[in-house]
Protein backbone atom coordinates (compact mmCIF):
# COMPACT_ATOMS: atom_id res chain seq x y z
CA UNK A 1 0.00 0.00 0.00
CA UNK A 2 1.47 3.50 -0.61
CA UNK A 3 2.04 5.77 1.94
CA UNK A 4 -0.22 8.62 2.10
CA UNK A 5 0.55 12.10 2.83
CA UNK A 6 -0.77 13.48 6.35
CA UNK A 7 -2.37 17.21 6.07
CA UNK A 8 0.43 19.81 5.56
CA UNK A 9 1.21 22.12 8.75
CA UNK A 10 -0.01 25.40 8.68
CA UNK A 11 -0.12 28.14 11.38
CA UNK A 12 1.35 27.60 14.89
CA UNK A 13 -2.53 28.45 15.89
CA UNK A 14 -4.03 25.97 13.96
CA UNK A 15 -0.97 23.14 14.69
CA UNK A 16 -1.45 24.25 18.89
CA UNK A 17 -5.04 24.85 19.43
CA UNK A 18 -6.22 23.15 16.16
CA UNK A 19 -8.38 19.97 15.66
CA UNK A 20 -6.46 18.74 12.51
CA UNK A 21 -3.25 16.45 12.74
CA UNK A 22 -0.82 18.18 10.90
CA UNK A 23 2.38 15.70 12.48
CA UNK A 24 5.58 17.41 11.91
CA UNK A 25 8.40 14.89 10.82
CA UNK A 26 12.08 15.84 10.86
CA UNK A 27 14.48 16.37 8.12
CA UNK A 28 14.71 12.13 8.33
CA UNK A 29 11.12 11.99 7.84
CA UNK A 30 10.88 10.69 11.50
CA UNK A 31 8.54 11.67 14.37
CA UNK A 32 9.41 10.49 17.94
CA UNK A 33 6.58 8.22 20.04
CA UNK A 34 6.07 8.07 23.39
CA UNK A 35 4.30 4.99 24.27
CA UNK A 36 2.49 4.07 27.66
CA UNK A 37 0.51 1.29 28.98
CA UNK A 38 -3.90 2.60 28.85
CA UNK A 39 -3.80 0.91 32.04
CA UNK A 40 -1.29 1.87 33.87
CA UNK A 41 0.25 5.03 32.64
CA UNK A 42 3.67 3.34 32.31
CA UNK A 43 5.94 4.68 29.87
CA UNK A 44 6.95 1.24 27.86
CA UNK A 45 9.24 2.54 25.52
CA UNK A 46 10.44 5.45 23.32
CA UNK A 47 10.86 5.16 19.48
CA UNK A 48 10.48 6.89 16.39
CA UNK A 49 7.95 6.77 13.74
CA UNK A 50 8.12 7.86 10.12
CA UNK A 51 5.06 8.68 7.61
CA UNK A 52 4.59 4.78 6.61
CA UNK A 53 4.60 3.58 10.11
CA UNK A 54 2.04 5.98 11.16
CA UNK A 55 -0.19 5.27 8.46
CA UNK A 56 0.01 1.64 9.47
CA UNK A 57 -0.87 2.38 13.47
CA UNK A 58 -3.81 4.32 12.45
CA UNK A 59 -4.75 1.21 9.67
CA UNK A 60 -4.01 -1.75 11.94
CA UNK A 61 -4.45 -0.21 15.60
CA UNK A 62 -1.33 -2.17 16.48
CA UNK A 63 1.83 0.13 16.74
CA UNK A 64 4.43 -0.15 14.18
CA UNK A 65 7.38 2.16 14.22
CA UNK A 66 10.48 2.74 12.16
CA UNK A 67 13.72 0.90 12.93
CA UNK A 68 16.74 2.84 13.05
CA UNK A 69 19.72 0.44 13.11
CA UNK A 70 17.53 -1.60 10.59
CA UNK A 71 16.22 0.65 8.14
CA UNK A 72 12.78 -0.85 8.07
CA UNK A 73 9.11 -0.75 9.04
CA UNK A 74 9.61 -2.35 12.53
CA UNK A 75 5.68 -4.05 13.68
CA UNK A 76 5.99 -4.48 17.43
CA UNK A 77 5.65 -8.09 18.31
CA UNK A 78 5.67 -9.43 14.76
CA UNK A 79 8.68 -11.73 16.45
CA UNK A 80 8.26 -11.56 20.06
CA UNK A 81 4.58 -11.93 20.00
CA UNK A 82 4.41 -8.60 22.20
CA UNK A 83 2.03 -6.70 19.99
CA UNK A 84 1.02 -3.20 21.22
CA UNK A 85 -2.67 -2.72 20.68
CA UNK A 86 -3.62 0.82 20.61
CA UNK A 87 -6.27 2.85 22.68
CA UNK A 88 -5.65 6.27 21.95
CA UNK A 89 -3.14 8.12 20.30
CA UNK A 90 -2.54 12.05 21.16
CA UNK A 91 0.19 14.44 20.25
CA UNK A 92 1.99 17.10 21.95
CA UNK A 93 0.59 21.16 21.67
CA UNK A 94 3.74 21.49 18.34
CA UNK A 95 2.67 18.18 16.94
CA UNK A 96 6.36 17.08 16.90
CA UNK A 97 5.75 13.98 19.52
CA UNK A 98 2.81 10.99 19.50
CA UNK A 99 1.82 9.53 22.05
CA UNK A 100 0.37 5.76 22.43
CA UNK A 101 -1.82 4.62 24.98
CA UNK A 102 -1.24 0.51 24.57
CA UNK A 103 -2.49 -2.28 25.36
CA UNK A 104 0.80 -3.83 26.39
CA UNK A 105 -0.66 -7.34 25.56
CA UNK A 106 2.61 -9.49 25.69
CA UNK A 107 3.24 -7.83 28.56
CA UNK A 108 6.74 -6.89 28.28
CA UNK A 109 7.05 -4.06 25.92
CA UNK A 110 11.78 -4.38 26.05
CA UNK A 111 13.57 -7.07 24.31
CA UNK A 112 15.66 -7.25 27.38
CA UNK A 113 12.31 -9.04 28.75
CA UNK A 114 11.15 -5.97 31.09
CA UNK A 115 7.39 -4.59 31.32
CA UNK A 116 8.97 -1.34 30.49
CA UNK A 117 12.44 0.24 28.63
CA UNK A 118 12.80 2.18 31.77
CA UNK A 119 13.73 -0.94 34.40
CA UNK A 120 16.72 1.16 35.49
CA UNK A 121 16.75 4.51 37.80
CA UNK A 122 19.17 6.81 39.32
CA UNK A 123 19.92 5.78 42.64
CA UNK A 124 19.65 7.79 45.24
CA UNK A 125 23.74 9.75 45.80
CA UNK A 126 23.92 10.88 42.12
CA UNK A 127 26.25 13.73 41.99
CA UNK A 128 26.73 15.19 38.12
CA UNK A 129 30.61 16.43 39.04
CA UNK A 130 31.46 12.95 40.30
CA UNK A 131 30.94 10.51 37.96
CA UNK A 132 31.33 7.19 40.02
CA UNK A 133 28.46 8.41 42.30
CA UNK A 134 25.85 8.35 39.08
CA UNK A 135 24.91 4.76 39.71
CA UNK A 136 21.53 2.75 38.75
CA UNK A 137 19.59 0.64 40.44
CA UNK A 138 17.07 -1.86 38.79
CA UNK A 139 13.28 -1.26 39.19
CA UNK A 140 11.44 -3.82 37.89
CA UNK A 141 11.58 -7.54 37.48
CA UNK A 142 11.90 -9.46 34.14
CA UNK A 143 9.15 -10.65 32.21
CA UNK A 144 10.91 -13.00 30.18
CA UNK A 145 13.68 -14.42 29.51
CA UNK A 146 14.56 -13.00 25.74
CA UNK A 147 17.03 -15.85 25.26
CA UNK A 148 13.70 -18.08 25.15
CA UNK A 149 11.58 -15.31 22.41
CA UNK A 150 14.27 -14.03 20.00
CA UNK A 151 15.18 -16.74 17.23
CA UNK A 152 18.74 -16.83 16.91
CA UNK A 153 19.51 -15.59 13.33
CA UNK B 1 29.82 25.99 36.38
CA UNK B 2 31.49 23.75 33.96
CA UNK B 3 29.67 20.91 32.58
CA UNK B 4 31.27 17.65 33.71
CA UNK B 5 31.65 14.79 31.70
CA UNK B 6 28.78 12.18 31.72
CA UNK B 7 30.92 8.36 31.96
CA UNK B 8 31.92 7.08 28.65
CA UNK B 9 29.39 4.54 26.55
CA UNK B 10 31.47 1.04 26.97
CA UNK B 11 30.01 -2.45 26.40
CA UNK B 12 26.15 -2.92 25.12
CA UNK B 13 25.96 -5.16 27.89
CA UNK B 14 27.11 -2.75 30.54
CA UNK B 15 24.88 -0.26 28.71
CA UNK B 16 21.85 -1.73 28.74
CA UNK B 17 21.81 -4.58 32.03
CA UNK B 18 24.83 -2.79 33.89
CA UNK B 19 24.61 0.05 36.64
CA UNK B 20 26.29 2.51 35.09
CA UNK B 21 25.16 6.44 34.34
CA UNK B 22 25.99 5.81 30.36
CA UNK B 23 23.86 8.51 28.64
CA UNK B 24 24.39 9.04 24.86
CA UNK B 25 24.30 11.81 23.88
CA UNK B 26 23.30 12.39 19.75
CA UNK B 27 25.82 14.34 17.08
CA UNK B 28 24.16 17.14 18.13
CA UNK B 29 25.22 16.41 22.22
CA UNK B 30 21.18 15.85 22.97
CA UNK B 31 19.30 13.53 24.65
CA UNK B 32 15.59 12.84 24.42
CA UNK B 33 13.69 13.19 27.79
CA UNK B 34 10.17 12.75 28.96
CA UNK B 35 8.44 14.41 32.03
CA UNK B 36 5.78 12.68 33.43
CA UNK B 37 3.83 13.11 36.59
CA UNK B 38 5.17 11.13 39.26
CA UNK B 39 1.33 11.21 41.16
CA UNK B 40 -0.31 9.90 37.92
CA UNK B 41 2.57 8.99 35.54
CA UNK B 42 0.54 10.94 32.93
CA UNK B 43 2.80 12.20 30.37
CA UNK B 44 3.53 16.21 30.73
CA UNK B 45 5.92 16.84 27.73
CA UNK B 46 8.72 15.90 25.83
CA UNK B 47 12.18 17.91 25.30
CA UNK B 48 15.85 17.73 25.03
CA UNK B 49 18.45 17.58 27.35
CA UNK B 50 21.99 18.38 26.76
CA UNK B 51 25.23 17.31 29.33
CA UNK B 52 24.98 21.01 30.99
CA UNK B 53 20.69 20.00 31.25
CA UNK B 54 21.25 17.22 32.95
CA UNK B 55 24.16 18.21 35.13
CA UNK B 56 21.96 21.28 36.59
CA UNK B 57 18.90 18.97 36.94
CA UNK B 58 21.08 16.67 38.69
CA UNK B 59 22.24 19.25 40.94
CA UNK B 60 18.87 21.59 41.73
CA UNK B 61 16.83 18.18 41.82
CA UNK B 62 14.88 20.37 39.14
CA UNK B 63 13.85 20.02 35.45
CA UNK B 64 16.48 21.90 33.10
CA UNK B 65 15.90 21.11 29.43
CA UNK B 66 17.97 22.43 26.28
CA UNK B 67 15.82 24.77 24.32
CA UNK B 68 17.01 24.36 20.55
CA UNK B 69 14.90 27.29 19.54
CA UNK B 70 16.77 29.66 21.63
CA UNK B 71 19.45 27.54 21.67
CA UNK B 72 20.05 28.20 25.55
CA UNK B 73 19.89 26.43 28.69
CA UNK B 74 15.57 26.21 29.43
CA UNK B 75 14.97 25.87 33.64
CA UNK B 76 11.53 24.67 33.65
CA UNK B 77 9.18 27.18 35.02
CA UNK B 78 11.83 29.96 35.42
CA UNK B 79 9.51 32.16 33.60
CA UNK B 80 5.51 30.74 34.27
CA UNK B 81 6.67 29.34 37.75
CA UNK B 82 5.73 26.03 36.45
CA UNK B 83 9.09 24.01 37.91
CA UNK B 84 8.96 20.43 37.84
CA UNK B 85 10.75 18.63 40.69
CA UNK B 86 12.07 15.79 39.94
CA UNK B 87 11.41 12.62 42.60
CA UNK B 88 12.74 9.87 39.90
CA UNK B 89 15.25 9.64 37.07
CA UNK B 90 15.21 6.66 34.49
CA UNK B 91 16.72 5.59 31.27
CA UNK B 92 15.80 3.06 29.27
CA UNK B 93 17.53 -0.06 27.92
CA UNK B 94 19.79 1.27 25.64
CA UNK B 95 20.59 4.53 27.49
CA UNK B 96 19.25 7.10 24.91
CA UNK B 97 16.62 7.93 26.67
CA UNK B 98 16.07 9.84 29.87
CA UNK B 99 12.41 9.48 32.09
CA UNK B 100 11.63 11.81 34.65
CA UNK B 101 9.59 11.77 37.06
CA UNK B 102 8.03 15.36 38.46
CA UNK B 103 6.01 16.76 40.86
CA UNK B 104 4.72 19.21 38.34
CA UNK B 105 5.02 22.13 40.84
CA UNK B 106 2.96 24.67 39.41
CA UNK B 107 -0.31 22.40 37.72
CA UNK B 108 0.85 23.47 34.01
CA UNK B 109 3.29 22.05 32.10
CA UNK B 110 2.22 22.87 28.76
CA UNK B 111 3.08 26.82 27.48
CA UNK B 112 -0.30 26.50 26.01
CA UNK B 113 -1.84 26.75 29.48
CA UNK B 114 -2.33 22.75 30.25
CA UNK B 115 -1.14 20.60 32.72
CA UNK B 116 0.13 17.99 30.13
CA UNK B 117 0.92 19.21 26.54
CA UNK B 118 -0.66 15.96 25.04
CA UNK B 119 -4.56 17.61 25.32
CA UNK B 120 -5.69 16.52 22.31
CA UNK B 121 -6.37 12.92 20.89
CA UNK B 122 -7.02 11.41 17.55
CA UNK B 123 -10.87 11.60 17.42
CA UNK B 124 -12.98 8.04 16.33
CA UNK B 125 -12.90 7.43 12.60
CA UNK B 126 -9.47 8.19 11.97
CA UNK B 127 -8.33 6.63 8.45
CA UNK B 128 -4.65 6.94 7.12
CA UNK B 129 -5.93 7.02 3.70
CA UNK B 130 -8.41 10.16 4.13
CA UNK B 131 -6.66 13.46 5.45
CA UNK B 132 -9.87 15.09 6.56
CA UNK B 133 -10.47 11.83 8.53
CA UNK B 134 -7.72 13.13 10.54
CA UNK B 135 -9.55 15.13 13.54
CA UNK B 136 -8.08 16.07 16.39
CA UNK B 137 -10.50 16.41 20.35
CA UNK B 138 -9.40 18.42 23.11
CA UNK B 139 -9.09 15.67 25.89
CA UNK B 140 -8.11 18.12 28.39
CA UNK B 141 -9.33 21.55 29.92
CA UNK B 142 -6.90 24.88 30.62
CA UNK B 143 -5.15 24.81 34.07
CA UNK B 144 -3.92 28.93 33.38
CA UNK B 145 -4.46 31.48 30.21
CA UNK B 146 -1.01 31.70 28.85
CA UNK B 147 -1.54 35.23 28.11
CA UNK B 148 -1.60 36.31 32.16
CA UNK B 149 1.49 34.05 33.21
CA UNK B 150 3.41 34.91 30.08
CA UNK B 151 5.26 38.70 30.00
CA UNK B 152 4.79 40.20 26.94
CA UNK B 153 7.91 40.60 25.07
Amino acid sequence: MSTPSFPARTSTAAIELGTELQPKFDANGLIPCITTDYATNEVLMFAFMNAESLAHTLRTKRAAYWSRSRGKLWIKGEESGNVQLVKELRVDCDQDVILLKVENAGGAACHNGYESCFYRKLADGADADKPASLKLEFAAERVFDPATVYRKH
